[in-house]
């Protein structure tokens, strides 16, 4: 009488290679096998590694961010069976809860290197970066980015049913389109790629297609969802996903301890190790009846909350950098905005490196505010005070720093860079459009 | 011994012409005269008129948003002299409140003509609309929405001080570089237009002066803040200007009783003639001491509470409605995001442009998620169920509609069209790049 | 076409004295003739005086605290003929604002002296003393009370429908019978005063009757609400009220600013004349229907937040400041928990008046943590750190205050008391069971 | 490096009876020896047992409670030495994580028999009931109050640091007092019992010594906190407790999965075994420089939330339900307002003695409302409608019952009884001074 205990239905093994565990894979294919099968109604706890399958580790050097092997990612657990599932199906999955690994209670955050991953910001920080977190409970710090402590809004960054195959095609094409079309000096998008391909237990023949065909997990995509990337798609959170293939074939993985509203720096949320508890339901025909395209979520009801007055917003127009005018571009007016974040924590004694990883991964607010006063859309970032041990209002900003009657900025040591390197490249170029402004680089011309 | 009441240090006039009211102007010039002058540390109440100055009505036709004359927005109050207040110093204005004209309880959302003004999504909903909103104390409702209450979110859309000389050149020279440029079949800016101009009480030739260079109101921008239309900069915001002019000039104007992140038909927030009350207090150097290129601002603390669980969240991604994969982009993905939510309120009976306004105006949340994962970007729509009065649940969803079993929608009305009109026109348009998928229109080419 | 405004059913005059205005009344009983009529499902406007008709003055003396006359209280408007509400039915209230009149931007919150009204601490702090409120939109500052800031949780203290000549006599027999079996040495309850007695617009017999049966308005009583003092019931609330008498006969009044869970001082709130917005409805049989005995309510959105972690709590337990051992009993415990806050305030430079009357208006929470285990009752305080323009911390409560290397505290001032005194008289008492802890007083024998 | 998991200073036995563990105890004595040693500035996990020691099983029936051993309640994990500190600090307990054993996924409330512990409406509901409560993840669910689903606000019942030889005295002396002049039916405290004694690894005289003179653990105390049942002190509360004796002797039990304020029904939480993860700091003198006489603590970020509109509140008054008035008597009030709720959910299908169990140990808010309007006390409490899976607004609950037209209430089962019973014992009686209302009992004399 009574329950023992929630099944768990993928271990993973840190003593093996991922890419040697068959509950593993790192494409989206509709042919890779099930890696286990469960109930409509039940709930079990799946084990996930890092989405780098283990390639990241605790120490202070950033060398393995820098040489990271992006074929290989990401390692997701799955595809699972759900019983009852079929095309046209919603596959109702409650967020139970997610925990790290209890003996190994550390995640990470990484800027890759401009040449390998990249991230939002790269034009301007170039180099590799990390910051390793400690986790103890709820909270975590981190020895690269002192004096700060915040609760974990912990979250898989990757979960989804396996495209029909119908579906990859329709992926396949159009990314291939973006591609072919693409004349900007870095990648646009990541074709299938038959390299450190994954593909759970699939035999040879079929790993081999899979690699030809199969979908890369970077991108998110509005057909199933996948690397979404949702800060607060978190523990309680009820997500409908669209169902593309018998039997579901969920995955998941990418599970973040804490994210930021837009990931910026790439490998930007904690990324960790851990396991997922989850509540599987099935909504027959749920797509057709809801006319869903796109996943939905209700957020579930234990978010960390600061009150209102306990944010400091930055706002960011869509002009660039270099003072140069764009049209409505609301991924430039974001990048203006946490660079204006980046300006002001920087006072108090941070690296420009340093924030880059925090606002990465610390529970900010990215909000579209105006998107329709031509040519400029407006967007703001939400800084949460209360993360700090120290006050970092607008008054104590004015009174810190170099200068008569100003405190000193605390000491706040340094993240990890590259062997050799004590921080990271900043490239601080000339003028534009806009005159006389201050201004970073001259040359982000890939939008 | 004690206070009478708060200094009114502009008083609007409904009968006579916003353009015949010399406290008011609609363009950004530094040379427009001081409309009055304020104590650093004062309190004052600043009245407003609607941001057109009184050209739409409270009735059931559109045909005033159809024609509205966008030469004369926005009719702002000011410029108002803070006193001591220089250019480096940082003008601190904490919003102590906004309420409507207690005999004027109404306000208007608009959806703009392709033709005249567009909108977000004007591409698939090109036709004017309109809805009259009712406010009785903290809620509002409207006859052309129904089964919708919501408390304000009362904030102005319109805030800064003027430009110095400086700085307004490189306005016109950064924008009007944007529209030497510009090949798509729709404005991207609009220069300084010397039609309607109103420069307060400026004389004859100061006026044409500004009519020649004065900026128009219609897009924020990072060096003042402006029209940078932010929902939450709401009752008890404390707001950091900068100042570039002896005296800050400041001017305030285009109330809203409500806004959703994004404002997206652009007439979109409940508009309202209305008081804002105001605090101001000058910051010495702060520009130069805290380093701001843009405003920041720490939100108050009494904005309307809904739990995280009530809310549904749509995610979009950067791939169009006809299939089109973009590169990264926040404004395509946020375009979707917007139209998942109209395909699932669609469904209780609503027309897509009632829910078009809606969204324009109801405090719903937009997130930017995910911002790295190449290619495409993520956003999240969170849309609070406690504002309709009936269950919009997706267990409620998949149970009303045509069908056999299921509950028929509420019968919802319309809201105002132009003039002979019972609905809008809606653009839907054939295939793309993606095949198979459901899509609008085709011909988004404006990005 | 649309509305021009809401109907104000009644409107004070602040020339008059509360006594001569028909619309206004200090007593409950069925008899008192309409002020006026309601359509079920109308809104309208409701002026009120502050709940002492004006006694309480704007300045910097306590001697109209010290004296006021309690026999004339609470002013209240009505009552209020609501169309088709009949006994047995509920009365649903929906707040849809409060606020104070805008040329009378103050309020007051007052300790009355121990031998006329007294309070929860009167024990201890026997004097009379007032505090003045200044309210700026919404945020309210005091002269006496420096360094603090809060906005309004505005709601009104009384609201309740007439009880029946039955109900009425239900509550004048029970109280007659708690009167007589008194022993403490102070007043236990109110019996019908013949004095100062208001009946509205009764004639002189009817109002004679009222005198000798009239239910005095001070206690909150079951069967209709009443003075129930609850914070939270402020805009957007919904309130059930059950009907006792044809007609309804509404009543409304002591509207506050802002108050403490507790309302500890008695004049506790922030007082102030001002407006409310009700919509009423009525649930035609709805008592029996939800077998209600007593109002229930749902709160409005718009509540001032604060995070969790902005809070510090102090605990009480139900042993006495003589060390006296209680059972179970939570008035002692909750006395206990403001004690041990004013203590902790009391080193940042404040007077315990000052925190007593600030304990009384700012929105703190009182809660029952435990009331199980014998024999202690546990409650516990919640004082909101961001009302104080300083850290009140318990790291910054350590670093304050006399002794080497503190921080001296902040000038405070004073509150106001009586004309010649300068502060308020503490009994400060010895021993008791528990010996060696240091106490106050040593005669709370009332319980 | 970097850290490779937390250490556990307590492991618990799931095999051997709990008074043979050594690191447990279940009195406060001074002499009790430590269990261990924690450094100051260490974070660690402790195991503890459930409060009971195991002796409430994972079934259906209520034998178990009612038979409940209360002699060896509380049992404790502790008393552990913090290194530095001494009498007169402050030890600074911030709660990292309470989660329960993974293996062992449930919790029990009880209703104890009104001769065998009792509980806050033992008057009206005598009998001993049970619920089990199912964990997965942050939710729980019971088969014994179907259709509830909430998440955890898990908390330790029981922190705080031994007293020394001098607070045990006074403690012991003055509810020795309390007993000796108690007149009601019912005991009032429990003095020191030399019964089922556990004092960790004591030789045998120190554990006759502590049976002699040791304060049992029922109820918390000002002095050091003890059980104070604090619903919000969950994971990210700081807890300030002032230290006795040198090395502080640390204990903490009595998890929570989750409890509502006042924890009414005595075994009213969801009590469970688990593991607290705690960081420990000493603030040297910080009694002394704090002046505190009891506890205080700041709440953690993650309390689940639930917007203000989401609650339904009940109002009480202090009228018994006999219609006796009392004086000002909160208890009176509170236990009213719990009447009130369990009337109004009964109409849904749930028996009282189920709603009593809800009522335990879902998060509802208990708040002190008006405390100071002679004679009625008047509390609130707030009951979170999104715990249910079906509708209890006010109008559901009209429509639901027996009556034409209604909606028949849900199948709620039943919770567990004593074996052989199916329902529980209801005192329902007559009358009191009150007359015709209808009420419960005549009897509950002991206040």
């Amino acid at each position: 009488m009574g329950k023992t205990g929630i099944r768990t239905v993928c271990k993973v093994d840190f003593d093996r290679p991922a890419s040697e565990q068959p509950y593993l894979h790192n494409r989206w294919h509709p042919d890779i096998p099930f890696a286990g099968s469960i109930r409509d109604g039940e709930t079990v706890k799946i084990e996930c590694l890092d989405w780098t399958g283990g390639q990241i580790k605790n120490n202070d050097s950033a060398d393995d961010v820098k040489n990271v092997d992006l074929t290989r990612v990401h390692y997701l657990s799955g595809p699972f069976e759900i019983e009852n599932a079929e095309p046209g199906d919603l596959l109702l999955v409650e967020i139970m809860d997610v925990q790290p690994f209890q003996d190994q209670p550390w995640g990470f955050t990484g800027i890759f290197d401009r040449r390998n991953g990249g991230g939002f910001l790269d034009e301007i920080y170039p180099s590799a970066a990390k910051a390793i977190w400690d986790f103890e409970g709820i909270y975590c710090t981190s020895r690269h980015i002192p004096h700060v402590k915040f609760a974990g809004l912990i979250h898989p960054g990757i979960l989804g049913c396996a495209p029909s195959a119908e579906v990859l095609e329709r992926w396949n094409t159009r990314e291939a389109a973006l591609i072919a079309a693409n004349r900007l000096d870095r990648e646009v998008a990541l074709p299938p790629q038959p390299l450190s391909v994954h593909a759970g237990s699939a035999d040879n023949g079929l790993k081999q297609k899979v690699g030809r065909e199969g979908a890369r997990t970077i991108p998110g995509r509005p057909e199933h969802g996948g690397n979404c990337d949702i800060k607060n798609l978190s523990r309680g959170s009820k997500v409908y996903l669209p169902v593309h293939v018998p039997g579901a074939k969920f995955s998941v993985g990418d599970l973040h301890f804490s994210q930021g509203d837009g990931e910026i720096s790439f490998c930007g949320a904690i990324e960790m190790a851990g396991v997922i508890t989850i509540n599987f339901s099935v909504i027959k025909k749920g797509v057709t009846n809801l006319g869903l395209k796109s996943p939905i979520y209700i957020p579930g009801p234990v978010e960390p909350q600061f009150g209102p007055v306990r944010y400091i917003y930055f706002e960011g127009f869509s002009v660039d950098e270099s003072g140069r005018q764009h049209y409505m571009d609301v991924t430039v007016a974001y990048r203006q905005t946490t660079l204006r974040c980046i300006e002001y924590l920087r006072r108090f004694g941070y690296s420009d490196y340093q924030i880059y990883l925090l606002l990465s991964c610390a529970p900010v607010q990215g909000h579209v505010a105006g998107i329709v006063d031509i040519p400029n859309a407006c967007t703001t970032l939400g800084l949460p005070m209360d993360i700090f041990d120290f006050d970092i209002s607008p008054s104590a900003a004015a009174a810190v720093g170099a200068g008569r009657g100003r405190r000193p900025a605390l000491n706040m040591g340094r993240c990890a860079f590259e062997t050799g390197r004590t921080s990271g490249e900043v490239r601080v170029g000339g003028g534009g459009a806009g005159g006389g402004q201050v201004s970073f680089g001259g040359g982000l011309t890939y939008r």
